[in-house]
């Protein structure tokens, strides 16, 4: 199947890691196909030239996730 | 490809949302192939019978992630 996808990255908010490679999971504000950003987080190449998998989360979902962190 | 893999969720951390069909995105402990657990951030299936995309965080990773959050 054939698809295309547009991307934008809106935020750059932090960086949880990075491999041998240059890779790093990222926390960002993606806009995908010129929708609002989302959260993001996400592998990516150097230069954020290729993605890896990863997950978005809506605005409530980010602020559920901060809340359950912070009880831990 | 083939490939089989065995994961058991050790602990269930807490629920950021659930959709219309009941699958939920979670935040939970869970070992992969009897390797210790990581923290994993997914959607499920009800009863966790289904698992959708997601990601793995080590514990520096997560402990990076906390501190992001806490500083925005």
């Amino acid at each position: 199947m054939a698809s295309s996808f547009s991307f934008e990255i809106m935020q750059e908010i932090g960086v949880l890691s990075e491999n041998d490679k240059g890779w790093r999971k990222e926390l960002n504000l993606v806009s995908w196909n010129d929708r609002p950003a989302k959260f993001d987080l996400r592998d990516w190449a150097p230069n954020h030239e290729k993605m890896g998998k990863g997950i978005t989360l809506s605005n409530e979902e980010f602020a559920q996730l901060k809340e359950i962190i912070n009880q831990m």
